[in-house]
């Protein structure tokens, strides 16, 4: 991972808003050898970043996923006291403040004030495209999306969305940073409702819902499906390798033979209706009779775990 | 999974149909303790059964995947002669002949002339209802669809879809011997096109490829998408799980705010539109690059291996 420190010589990595996904993108960078530092303008937000910093590289250690003492990686994280000072000399910005367009655009007139014209911000926005927030700067083109799921120390997707207005060598920048620093870069060409991942998460969920809402099978089941069924190949191969290996001649053979039918079944589900407040009441009662509303936050420790051995297996796996 | 073994009290279990799947579920249930008779009526497909079998046990043995020696699994297995022999006194019929509609009605009728009242049949169909092969016969009430996913020996799930004439109690051995023998049932209540599996594959399809149709993103890119973003909490938790965890308060939080996204999303989607051929070539051509035509088998047995490691990790995990 030294092309990352490489890449950034010798200057830090900016984080600018510190909640949930801006301490995991301070354990992804600081992870990989670079100086990280660190602002929220919420005073309560910015004094609970190290402390989730310190978590997340605590758990990391236990599964065996640092290559040194959590401790020496949180030393390398600091917390600034204002956004300049946050800023200055970055050689990198990763903007997570609140998924609120105003909060974003205020953000960037902020930043096109000080920023210096070689740094790259990336937003970690899972909606709002970058030329609705930072169009018509002198910054824009240093702007893009960079999108990551949750938590990025753990699962290592990154789409990257450049606007319009981003230059090439921004997202050549950030391609490279991402990649140095062991994510798992998407490129994504254009600035489409929800990218790729809520796209695609978006049309399974819908049909989800819908299956629900018809009675063709409960909550739980659909669970089943995915986890038993679909899930296991996706995970290491994805969606056009899974087909392109479940037909003798490969994916076109594949497309042939039962494009009709999923072209019928995408054709025969209205995609138009809400969610009722009847069908949200029915699944939340199904998922609360798998799982009680007080055991949320057990759960998700142990869907960290097991992302965490998943995380372990891989490495394993890819030597690295 | 002794459960199995009593409820066929001494009798065994027919396959009908004996390919990739066919064969896949005769190590299903004879890995769970059952005899198991296979008939084929192509004399080449019949002929080369017992050595898939052969081949898929020593995999699972290597994979740590069998309580037993594979010989004495492979001992409970035989080919019989003629149709009449295969299911003689069988407890359950799995079908797994080739996916046309006439050739499983000639088969249902040929199992209404000798098939005993108690045996149940399920057919391992992807997308053809039970209601369009087995309606209107003696047998139609012990009939139904248990669609399995491809390899049966390594991924648990499978769909138990009764036609309306199908009898509650054979779905409920359906249900009891599928469990039984250490399968992830899923109750399909309507029989819908695609039943769960297929539409919830078919969207998310769909989409994949409209995406590469529409220049937002590269194969490679979106298969990237789900294999290092969605799909590691999918191959453990499934989609409403994962939602559940993902926003303070549960589902229904999610659904309120995620909601209208996913529908702007769903609905921005015509999804009438056929694949093209010029599409279809332009996803092969991207595919062979990431593989070739001539690697496609030793990928399949690379993807095999990995399935089974995550067998192997499952029952660990477990304990069973």
């Amino acid at each position: 991972m030294n092309d990352a420190r490489d890449l950034v010589d010798g200057r830090h990595v900016a984080i600018v808003g510190a909640g949930l996904v801006g301490s995991g993108w301070a354990v992804v960078f600081a992870r990989a050898g670079l100086r990280v530092k660190v602002f929220d303008s919420q005073a309560e937000t910015q004094a609970g970043a190290l402390r989730s910093v310190h978590e997340q590289l605590t758990a990391l250690e236990r599964h065996g996923l640092l290559a040194e003492p959590a401790a020496h990686v949180l030393a390398r994280v600091s917390c600034e006291a204002s956004l300049e000072l946050c800023v200055d000399g970055a050689a990198y910005v990763q903007e997570s403040t609140f998924e609120r367009l105003d909060v974003k655009q205020a953000l960037m007139r902020q930043l096109d004030a000080t920023l210096s014209a070689d740094a790259v911000v990336g937003s970690s926005t899972s909606g709002i495209p970058a030329s609705a927030f930072a169009s018509g700067l002198r910054i824009s083109p240093q702007v893009l999306i960079a999108h990551p799921v949750n938590p990025p120390s753990l699962i290592p997707l990154v789409e990257l969305v450049p606007a319009p207005a981003t230059s090439a060598r921004a997202l050549a920048f950030a391609t490279a940073l991402m990649t140095g620093v062991g994510q798992s870069v998407v490129h994504v060409r254009k600035e489409v409702d929800g990218f790729v991942l809520n796209r695609l998460q978006a049309v399974l969920l819908r049909e989800a819902w819908a299956l629900v809402e018809d009675g063709v099978a409960s909550c739980e089941d659909i669970d089943k499906t995915i986890r038993d069924g679909l899930g296991w190949r996706w995970s290491f191969m994805g969606p056009f390798e899974t087909i392109d290996l479940n037909a003798p001649g490969g994916v076109a053979d594949y497309a042939r033979r039962l494009g009709p039918l999923y072209r019928s079944i995408a054709a025969s589900r209205a995609h138009a209706k809400e969610w009722s407040e009847e069908l949200i009441k029915d699944v939340e009662s199904q998922r609360r009779q798998e799982l009680s509303a007080e055991s949320l936050a057990e759960r998700r420790r142990w869907r960290d775990d097991r992302l965490a051995e998943f995380a372990a297996a891989r490495d394993r796996r890819e030597g690295s």
